[in-house]
């Protein structure tokens, strides 16, 4: 088990076609945790930039008609690249626009993982939307949620909360590591997007075991850095976030909590 | 007395159509406060969204002609949800391109309130702008410059400064709260405008004191963060600054300075 | 030797036509170190915005065909108003269209200063690019690279590296401070081409000893912010590199290492 090792030796270049408000917190995460990130990216950029990619990451914090085409051009390129792509479908729910658009993406595109919190991907299996916003008021268990949501797509799911539940070919696992306060700050899911893309990178093909390790390494660091405070506040948590992802290896999977069903 | 308490209770979805340069900071700004944020949005999710907001923060720091047309369906759309709206024009003055946006959307849309640096202010009252970007320069006493942009516009208006002067139908207010490193931690003006907006999503109407308390509360977070350190730093400040938000509550309003006139 | 000081009473206007990933820290860096940035730009107000500039920053990161009209119209106004221009061509390289857009600018404007990555200016300069995204893997020694660009444009060049190389009409100058954390945090590259502007801003005309105590005092702020911490992580190092460019003085370039060649 040497994962975050062979992360850092390959230093895969994931591209993140992301949301304005995490850009640059997302690209701190990725450069912490040993990737190459290349946030943005223009239509006419596609073709070049998934030769030479890793991950792709697609998120719709932010979408408009512009990026929508941007979106369409990067996944048809990675598509034709064999570049493994994880969908982040923010505020799915929230508005007709985002779910139009999640469908017609995911419908011209194969995706490798769709992850989002629980009311997101509750609205994307066909469940009535409470989202309100971005942020999740779900109270559906993770696992139910994402058996749903598999079964709709029948593509990996990854349903986040306070568990987090991956629903593949192979089973359901759940993940029981975080902190609260990952939920009061901006991004702090879009990163997680980020850091399975650079996990699965770094291998041939999709595996459940690296979006495991992708999650419990990303939530194990979010309790190191609120345990650095004895009353921990969430500006100083996110700094040390970026810190903890930068300082642990794989010694700390060994604290994951995964069960599989 | 609980209005922070209540905003909590509450979650508010505050709506930031706000400038590039500052979108985490004002998303983590609100979270850490207890807000929901959604920042961003496209012209099509006007009506979703604004169905579902308690507030809609309008900022142009960064505006073009696409932003612009985002910003006029967001705004008629508030009008038509009742959802107040808190106008920040920033850098009006430092460019015609910026007068001509705001006098547009000014006369197409109700507000809640426009508030501004006083330099901003000036200009906007109609005074000859020597704005110099975005940066206020004004020596000008921000209750007059406040009474001048009343008189324009009949809408309360928050003019910024070392002081702040909030003035409405019901006459001014002087609040002499802050630190001066605020002038030096880039959108800390813009967070503020949506910081009143999540107050101002408590309530069914607008009322000053609701102003009053979000101006107070921010600024003596601002005290708060920077007396954490002997001698305080804009990066290490602008963390605690959202440490704080995070951190205080009603209590904090007792030590608030405010002067009616 | 008052560079920063004058810099301080100064206070310049930089204008930061630059990407989204970075236009918070570039912001805050400006602050921190006593300049007004004002990042972001309409094509309209190139005109109003150029003649109260002191430098105007282009930076290619996060480029389409939208911001390259902004750009375009920007560096015009700049050289209209005799305003120097520092231009980043990040990921210069890494596609076609970061290649075309940069050849383009540069064929239709002039500017004070190319700066970039040994990755990016070594491509710049005609070698075969070895670019994946935007991170140097260059091994070329950032004094050579600096020569062959220098012979290609003719124009003030900066290499940065582990060492950084300035070439101009006067000679190489190589400086030798920073700190390896350096390229932990996105944009920290980005944000010396902001700070290069903030001191070119104080002068009438280019000279060779601005850029070489921007470099330096940017990168002993470097230093500085590591030695902070024992064991320094890049999410501390980032604030703490902010809080660096705010605490400094003049006497800091007392430490600087440079050799003219």
């Amino acid at each position: 088990m040497d994962n975050i090792n062979r992360l850092r030796e390959m230093n895969p270049l994931v591209v993140c076609i992301t949301n304005d408000v995490v850009k640059n917190f997302t690209a701190n995460g990725l450069l912490a945790i040993g990737a190459s990130p290349l946030v943005g990216g223009e239509v006419a950029e596609a073709s070049d930039l998934m030769k030479s990619a890793s991950a792709l990451l697609v998120n719709i914090g932010t979408a408009d008609q512009s990026k929508l085409q941007v979106m369409d051009e990067m996944m048809k390129e990675a598509n034709r690249n064999n570049v493994p792509i994880v969908f982040d479908p923010v505020g799915f729910g929230a508005s007709r626009f985002r779910v139009e658009i999640t469908e017609q993406l995911l419908s011209r595109h194969e995706v490798s993982l769709i992850k989002g919190n629980a009311g997101e991907m509750h609205a994307l299996s066909g469940a009535e939307s409470n989202m309100k916003g971005v942020d999740s008021k779900e109270e559906t268990p993770v696992e139910e949620i994402a058996g749903k949501a598999y079964d709709r797509y029948r593509t990996p799911v990854l349903v986040t909360g306070a568990q987090d539940a991956l629903m593949t070919g192979n089973g359901v696992s759940i993940m029981d590591s975080g902190h609260p306060l990952q939920g009061r700050v901006t991004g702090s899911g879009c990163l997680l997007g980020a850091i399975i893309c650079a996990f699965l990178g770094t291998s041939d093909r999709f595996d459940d075991q690296s979006v495991i390790d992708a999650v419990s390494y990303y939530n194990l660091c979010a309790e190191k850095a609120a345990s650095a405070q004895e009353h921990p506040t969430p500006g100083t948590f996110a700094t040390k976030l970026i810190d903890e992802l930068y300082l642990n290896d794989d010694n700390l999977l060994k604290e994951r909590k995964v069960v599989a069903r």
